[in-house]
């Protein structure tokens, strides 16, 4: 077995970000429910997007937006994921290069069959600064097995996967041979659980892939309860600890838990003053990762998770504005933002 | 004359900004001033791009800034302006009609000869907020008399010009016709100045559009000193009235100065935290013409033009986030900003 030549390889939905401003009377009207991400079709996208109001485009992902994050605190990073060769497309390549991130999936070409635009998550933002998001997968249901190289799977210390790819149909076929490159070459399989509501989509396959391949898990509360059907958190990360080796456990201004063996380690959440919470839980694996590949204890690995957390919940969208690296060293104060702020 | 049905339509650049953050050194290896807005080609711009850090996309545009904000205060407003049929494209369409107003100029289709991708702004941010804009004019260069729709000229009580249409060779003679039009229908013609570099590169297109077409001329201190090559300002200001029936002239925080035939009023700026003063001559325009074109005493139409201007300068991005009409009924406190203040 070689040295892994990068510290993480994310696979997940490579999506751009449509933010508006929307009032509760749309989403009554729209019957969205708030806080939700809800799957929706090209027509859907289409409509919902002809209603919303002015937007702000970003790059985003729940996976994508983890390496990001972990690119920032000094990770050797690689993405997989499926853009269109469209100009949306460019801007998730460009976004994501630009953060360090190598992201070598071939975009989809032409409109040939099976052709789609790129895909994007048309998101409410409500006066209480609640996140309600609509999810066009467009180019993502094509990501494939055969977009898995397996070089590049085999030189990452730990591949990451990121649970709302459990929606497109050809990708948990990916993730398995993904997992299954990873373990012939000696690495690590983590898999992070996104969102409560696909847990219930998929549950049976969810528990499989994590009983059977994943080495890391990364969930919050809510996830857990839908995994392991129990609202006791206590139960349901016991559960968890029989399941995989390494559980990182979050559960929002409670810090999180990590569970190794019969290690546990609490781990408090760094102080903040929340603005946007999307992006939480990409930015908790992302430290947490980062820490982890480079050989640091389970407790600093948590501490590393919780301050990149801290940084992207204190501002509009999931990618980090301020020098984690330096935050993480505590050489700036929690908060410490940039002058222009609002740009991302 | 039929009565108009549109208080104001705007003629520009159609526009997708990207904004990313950048170090001074950044735009020092580039060979950037800092401040200035700079036409690039396609190659320079894929090459800049290249360079630049993860960005943040929405619409922009100097004159669809300016019908956006008009929108925003109640005036039934509409914008021609060439986009391609690519997803920027769709971007610009989207925003513009959700601002509220009447987008009619078809894109530009396939790529057969003269195709060009949809304009945009490449926007460097750097640590002290200030803006370095790089404009590839894309489709922009394609717009021509052809788009000006008589039927849209002729209905709409003011004809907005934005100066930046002098770099597309093809726009100046649609400005031309679209003035021709305009007069015809018994309709008034206003022009921005836009930029000084813009004027010098085309002063005396410039000279010769403001003394034979517009009735109402927009500008700040260096256009208008670029315009009449002095620096002194009340010299300037007198040329300016001489050439035009109605000169709004802006000093950025010293307010503005009305002249209208023998008239003078001076408008103090609205009190104001300035974070990002892009789009402030915009939204002084739109604010000026909203009140104007709804039959408010000229000094009113200047405190129109400061309210929103201020608003505009209070936040990133050069599109209304607080509720206009409010403002300027003294209904709200300036600097009155909703929860979800970041969105752009």
């Amino acid at each position: 077995m070689s040295e892994p030549s990068l510290d993480i390889l994310g696979i997940g939905n490579a999506i751009v970000d449509v933010l508006a401003r929307a009032e509760d009377g749309f989403l009554e009207r729209e019957n969205l429910a708030k806080g939700a991400m809800r799957l929706i079709g090209a027509e859907q996208a289409d409509s919902l997007y002809a209603k919303m109001g002015p937007g702000v485009e970003s790059s985003g992902g729940s996976a994508a937006n983890t390496c990001a994050v972990a690119a920032a605190l000094g990770a050797r990073v690689g993405f997989l994921g499926k853009v269109a060769d469209d100009a949306l497309g460019q801007v998730f390549a460009h976004d994501i290069r630009a953060a360090g991130v190598h992201f070598p999936t071939a975009p989809l070409k032409a409109k040939g069959e099976g052709y789609a635009p790129t895909a994007r998550c048309l998101i409410l933002v409500t006066p209480d600064a609640q996140r309600t998001m609509n999810t066009y997968l467009g180019a993502c249901v094509q990501f494939s097995a055969a977009d898995v190289d397996p070089a590049e799977v085999a030189r990452a210390r730990v591949l990451y996967l990121e649970g709302y790819l459990f929606d497109p149909p050809a990708a948990q076929a990916a993730f398995y041979e993904a997992a299954r490159i990873a373990h012939q070459a000696g690495r690590q399989v983590a898999i992070s659980l996104s969102d409560a509501f696909c847990v219930e989509r998929h549950r049976q396959a969810f528990l499989r892939f994590v009983r059977e391949e994943a080495d890391i898990l990364f969930a919050n509360q809510s996830e857990l309860a839908a995994l392991y059907e129990t609202e006791d958190f206590a139960a349901a990360a016991r559960l968890a600890a029989a399941d995989v080796g390494l559980a990182a456990l979050t559960r929002s201004e409670q810090g999180s838990i990590i569970l190794a063996g019969e290690e546990r380690h609490a781990v408090p959440a760094a102080p903040v003053k929340v603005v946007d919470t999307t992006g939480a839980g990409d930015a908790y694996a992302a430290g947490f990762l980062a820490a982890l590949t480079r050989g640091l204890p389970l407790p600093e690995c948590g501490r590393w998770g919780s301050v990149a957390a801290a940084e992207v919940i204190s501002h509009f969208g999931a990618r980090p504005q301020a020098d984690l690296q330096a935050l993480v060293a505590g050489k700036l104060p929690p908060g410490a933002r940039p002058v222009a702020d609002t740009l991302g």
